[in-house]
């Protein structure tokens, strides 16, 4: 007997049809001997609806009173799921309590719409547990010390699940999502794109951070930080299929740095085109540059990614950092109105049309060689590199836009990924 | 300045234009120097469209964990309610935070979809408006002794509003829905209908109780129990009414007998077509005969309405009762199955096409003469009466349904109610 929480998204909680499915799953794994906890989501679309009202009435609920009726709102969407999944449970004949965060309690700090998890007690939910039931708690939320509501923010019911499996030191936590696990890249760009049974946990966070959207990052590093097992598959499986099979499925996200997995040198390859490239030219190059020209950006509001400087050439030198592309013209536009000038630069150019490519590869730690194999692959491709950064496990560069697919096909075979692990 | 609760109904909170509309005027009263508490339902449609959801998946919640879950499911109603106000009010620059009945805590029993208030802490409410703030309460719902959530059941929210008038010692409870008021009877069957500016709270519980769905009756009860001053009134009227006006409308529920309560007899004029009449004919006058046939009614959950037994004739007597329409032709099979037989009695007969007629009134208590004046009026237009049962405020006969209109406005004009009081 196993201790498992589940986590199910927001469509796979989309309807009664799909939380009876749900159900189904759940009560297969009783069936199997295991002991449940279930964390589902909103069903999907009622966070936005309910913000929507929200925002109909307040357009810009930027403080702290406003934010907590932000929470009060929003959390209701997974209360209603949890009453919901706990109903079906019993429909099944599975005895099921829900909980809400506050029930449980899952104490957070005060940060409404986005407050983070400072502990979660276990004596209820092992209570029911040992009684026999499935317990069913909301994600997304929890309670802070003066007993007000609050949100983990977007995506935090996967942050959920795997605090919850940490603080009752469950056995795994399955993450169900509408895809079958991480690929070596997104099989759209790559045909041959290979479902990973394993990747580390520090590989997933480059993944995730990188553009590969199954996981919530927050919850990958509170997976890493209490070393939660967790596993990443598909609700879109019949709810039948054998406990057995169902529980070797999908991508298992691990902390034991095993001889299997250092032999794949590069696991993966992200990429992201909702970057654009600022490049301040002819920038005197004296301490404090850099802090110069990013400082009213960051106090912008304005997230940077790459940030790039080369050796200067007489004196002067050309610093360029990529933001969000929705940023772009806001950002060339802030600094020709000011720090360029004040710097006395010689020009602030842009480029809306790049792409970021990466490979990732806890493997490259102990490898040399990989970044050169990564830029004859694309060199073989004609393709330009405009900026290159790497950190102990990932390597990215920045390519023109119309190039990126052509490089991530390029480097997923001259990385051999589509050949499935020894 | 006085404490003033306002409660309004699912209708006054139907969409967010509504629900800003409810902001203006809870502003306006702030303006004006009172303190508010505010009370709102869930947006109309939203409980059913949510017990709904929960119907699809377990047709059948009648286990204690099951409305345990109904509660969970259906409390959100009214959070979502209370934080968009909350929200509505701050946009209007009035500062505000909302509670749900756990956060207050309003304290109840744990009888799932139908609990009683047990106790209302005050404590944390009283802090909030001695720091200026609009206090925005979830109706409907509390809390038990184990942390569980729990709802009123239907109308709930009226009560939650007169209890937390009662706890806070409120100057007035608002009762804000889609009427302006009481009256002496319904004005689509008497135009010259009255409102009543005001009337007893005994008197409200009878009009209540006989089909006047102004208020939930539960809430004119414990208001009786509290003496919380009750004002019924409308919430479409223009927000920006003077206050003293808007102060003045509707109708107050009061308890105390002033002189000019006194001199109105009659207050009102109740009639209700729901129900249907049930005579078991030629039982044996014998000592219980009462329980012997209503035992297996109420087993089977029917509830009984009016009861009539007439004096005995040769030792045999025929025993009448009222039940919902609804329940008719199930507790005429019931009686044929069993019971008549077993008793001896000649026949069951039953006749669905009837309507109670009541008038209510508190002077009836110290004016005889009342019961006679009714009879008389009914006589005077040919209406045959079936059944005659009278308490201490009020006088009800059964009579042929298609009658009722007509006995409604010949009792109102019987009793001067188109005059307006002194």
């Amino acid at each position: 007997m196993a201790l498992i929480v589940h986590k199910y998204g927001g469509t796979s909680m989309g309807s009664t049809e799909r939380i009876r499915s749900v159900a189904k799953r759940v009560a297969k794994w009783v069936g199997a001997g295991h002991q449940l906890i279930v964390v589902p989501s909103a069903m999907s679309g009622e966070t936005n609806r309910l913000l929507g009202l929200a925002k109909e009435l307040l357009p810009d609920a930027r403080s702290a009173a406003a934010r907590r009726e932000l929470d009060m709102i929003a959390s209701t969407g997974e209360q209603v799921s949890v009453g919901l999944l706990a109903l079906a449970l019993q429909a099944e004949g599975v005895p099921s309590v829900s909980y809400t965060g506050w029930q449980v309690p899952v104490r957070t700090d005060s940060s409404y719409t986005k407050a983070r998890i400072e502990s979660i007690d276990d004596v209820r939910v092992r209570a029911d547990l040992a009684a026999g039931k499935v317990v069913v708690i909301t994600g997304f939320q929890g309670i802070d010390d003066e007993g007000h509501i609050t949100t983990l923010g977007r995506g935090g019911s996967d942050t959920s699940a795997v605090a919850v499996a940490a603080a009752m030191k469950a056995d795994e936590c399955l993450i169900y999502t509408d895809v079958d696990g991480v690929y070596t890249t997104d099989p759209r760009v790559v045909p041959e794109a290979r479902r990973l049974q394993t990747i580390s946990f520090e590989e997933m966070l480059e993944m995730a951070s990188l553009g590969s959207k199954v996981l919530q990052i927050r919850s990958v590093e509170f997976a890493g930080k209490y070393r939660v097992p967790m596993r990443v598959l598909s609700s879109f499986t019949p709810w039948d299929i054998p406990v057995d099979e169902e529980a070797r499925s999908g991508t298992l996200i691990t902390f034991e740095e095993d001889e299997k997995m250092e032999k794949a040198v590069v696991s993966g390859i992200a990429f992201n085109r909702d970057e654009a490239k600022i490049t301040v030219v002819g920038v005197p190059d004296k301490p404090g540059i850099a802090s110069k020209i990013l400082g009213p950006v960051a106090a912008a509001n304005i997230d940077i990614d790459v940030i790039l400087q080369n050796v200067s050439h007489e004196g002067k030198t050309d610093f360029s950092f990529t933001v969000h592309r929705n940023d772009f013209q806001r950002t060339v536009d802030l600094l020709k109105a000011g720090v360029a000038q004040e710097l006395g630069a010689a020009d602030v150019v842009g480029d809306a049309k790049i792409a970021k490519v990466s490979i990732v590869g806890i493997g490259m730690r102990s490898h040399a060689g990989v970044a050169s194999t990564m830029f004859r692959a694309l060199s073989e491709e004609n393709i330009n590199i405009k900026m290159i950064t790497t950190s102990e496990i990932k390597t990215s560069v920045v390519i023109d836009e119309k190039y990126m697919e052509l490089a991530v096909r390029a480097l997923h075979k001259a990385f051999d990924l589509d050949q499935a692990a020894a």
